[in-house]
Parts: C-alpha cells; sequence; structure tokens
C-alpha cells in the first residue's frame, strides 16, 4: 500500500493528493503536523532529510520525497489515467514547463519556512509578508495565464488539452493559496475557469484540503 | 538547429548548457543581457512570459522556457548518453528528487529577481541579503549531502551513479552560485567530491559561465 506524508495544507502534498485521486491509486495518508513542526525532528528526518513534505513511500522500504519527482513516478509506475500526454514529447514538455512554472518559480517564495524566515530574523511585519507572497503569486500567474492563452486560446479549459495534467496537480494548489492571501483571481480569468473544471472533478474536490483535515 | 536563450550567469541556463553538452548537440547561443534587462521587454517577453531564461528554440517554431522541462525534453528525443536512468523508474526518481531540491528548494531563493525584491522593495541591507542566500544554500547542500549519502554512500561519485544525469546538471551550477556568495564548501564534502568530478569533464568545463561569457 502506498503513504503518504503529508500536511493537509500544504500545496505540495496537496498536488500529490490530487494526483493519487486522478489514477484511482488507494493510499494511507501519514499526516505530519506541521504546526508541531513535526516535520523538524526525527522520525520525520530520517526519512527526509530536507525536512519537507511530501514524502510517498512504496510500502518495500523504498522512499521518494519532491511533489514533481512523486508524480512522474506514479505516471511511470501506473500508466493508466496519464498525468503527462503520451504521445507528443513537445505536449509532454509543454505541461511540464506550466507545472515547473508554479513548483519552480512561485511556491518555493511563499513556502511556510520562507515565511517564517521573513517574519522572523528579517524581522518583517505581516503586511510585508502577504505583499512579498502576492507578488510572486501575481507576477507568475500573469506569465502562466500568457503561456496557457499562447498555447490553448483564451478558452482553455485546463493547462493542457481537455483533461488534467500534471500541470494542474500543480496549478489548482497554488490558486488555493492565492485565494488564502486575498489574491483577486478575477485578473486571472484562463487560469480561474481551469480551477473551476477541475474543482468540479472528484479528484480535485477530494484532495481538498477542507477535504482531508 | 537548436537555439538557447541565456545568460551566461544565470544557473538555469548553465544547466542546460551543461546537458546538451553532454548530450553532444550543437547549438547557437542567444545571449539575453540581463544587465541591460533586456528580458523584461519585447522581443524577449513575447518568447517568454515568465521573463527568465532559459529558453530553447528548436527551429519548427517551438520554444520552450523551464531548464527542468527543456533537459527532460532533450533527453526524450535525443535519447543518446540519457540524462536519467534508463532500466529502473525508481533511479530516475531518485534522480529527479535531487535535481529538484536544487531547482524548487534552493535557486528560486536566490534568484536574481528575488535578490533585487530584497535589496529594493524590501529595502534590506547587502550583507542581510547574502546571508539569506547563504541561508537557504546551506540548508538545501545539508539535505542533499545527508540524501545522496543515504543513497550512494559516503564515496559518490556523482549525485547517482558512476555518471552525470541531470541531477548534476542542477548541482553543479548551484554550487558554482555558493561559491560565489562566499559559502564553505568544505561543510559538505559529498557535494565537493562531485563538483571536481564534474568539472574534469569537458561537458562542463565548457558550460562554465567563465567559459561562455
Amino acid at each position: 500500500m502506498l503513504k503518504l506524508f503529508e500536511f493537509f495544507r500544504s500545496s505540495a502534498s496537496y498536488r500529490v493528493r490530487i494526483g493519487l485521486n486522478l489514477k484511482g491509486l488507494d493510499y494511507t495518508s501519514c499526516p505530519v503536523n506541521f504546526r508541531k513542526d513535526e516535520q523538524m525532528s526525527e522520525p520525520f528526518t530520517s526519512l527526509n532529510p530536507a525536512k519537507l513534505v511530501p514524502v510517498l513511500e512504496t510500502g518495500d522500504g523504498w522512499s521518494l520525497a519532491q511533489s514533481a519527482a512523486i508524480l512522474e513516478y506514479l505516471d511511470e509506475v501506473y500508466p493508466e489515467k496519464p498525468l503527462l500526454p503520451r504521445d507528443d514529447p513537445k505536449d509532454r514538455a509543454f505541461v511540464r514547463q506550466c507545472a515547473l512554472a508554479v513548483a519552480c518559480d512561485i511556491h518555493p517564495l511563499n513556502n511556510l519556512r520562507v515565511l517564517k524566515y521573513l517574519v522572523g530574523p528579517l524581522g518583517l511585519s505581516d503586511e510585508t509578508k502577504n505583499e512579498w507572497v502576492r507578488h510572486w503569486i501575481c507576477e507568475g500567474f500573469e506569465a502562466l495565464e500568457a503561456i496557457i492563452s499562447a498555447h490553448n486560446g483564451q478558452q482553455a479549459r485546463f493547462c493542457f488539452g481537455d483533461a488534467p495534467t500534471l500541470a494542474d496537480c500543480c496549478l489548482i494548489p497554488q490558486i488555493y493559496n492565492a485565494r488564502r492571501f486575498e489574491v483577486d483571481m478575477a485578473q486571472f480569468p484562463i487560469l480561474e475557469r481551469i480551477d473551476k473544471n477541475c474543482g468540479a472533478l472528484e479528484a480535485f474536490a477530494k484532495a481538498h484540503p477542507d477535504a482531508v483535515a
């Protein structure tokens, strides 16, 4: 049985939950309580010295961290209901580009450990911290909106094509985060539509932090 | 002919140069001058609305951003001299985990645009900015050192196995960055050895910022 070490609100955990649900894979959730800093000490740090969730354990003593690596792994080992387009390497590359636009350009800047550093060692106010979060989300979403519309047109239903992919697994948790920080999503009509389309699917609804908390 | 839009010192560009060299692929370098903010205006912003390098153009009107997506694409389309282990999905996953530990957990926090925001809008000093850079590099490198030694042992020659992979393409530019910010690499003996082993290979030496500036 697959085990997912996760925190309900971690957006990288949320990505993997969506992927597992899209593939219809059963898994056991192993909550790591970030409110109690459980990620900072044993036994978790032996599982992932990076002190970050999610971590997937495959039941044969093997484990893997990094949400995008986990989703690629699941897609290779359980090829049914693919998270990446199967036929054209350019399509796969486009989906990865969108996924990484979230996973590399937006999310790392508003990760919990980074926000703690801003208000802790750097002594910044909560308002400056929130402004920081919104700044990087808006910059990243503007780019993504342009990239998706150039590729799929203004009427795009998902990041790519007519079904969710790895890119939507990354985007939807980032939109959830954006709303928590009061980003006005009306600025990003394409992303807003994709969010609505994904939200209507059980795989996404079941993975939502409110559904698993 | 492949075209790489890049800035010599950008560590994401440096990753792709290494990958192209490891595969023995010819390409034309198209410098984007970050000192003159060329990434912030046309024609570059049409090529990549995210205003970031690198971008790969394949000569048939198609282009792709995000260094990790570019390296995966090159590895799929030019399978000779693989950047990812071919046989075992778990090995591929491990290599991706290491690559993303750099590309998601370290580099996004010391990207040029982020450093500019720290000293610009946030009004922090250069010294505080440099401390920020070193903090995230050291935290990331500590984790990576533990992950690689748990997987490959203390005597690891590369991030995985006996030849460079996608993971080394990401790690070596990050070590170059670390040295620029005066991180003492002696703290990370495994990463230091991997850096030495890679540096001895022509593919890495030819991709170094000093070699292409």
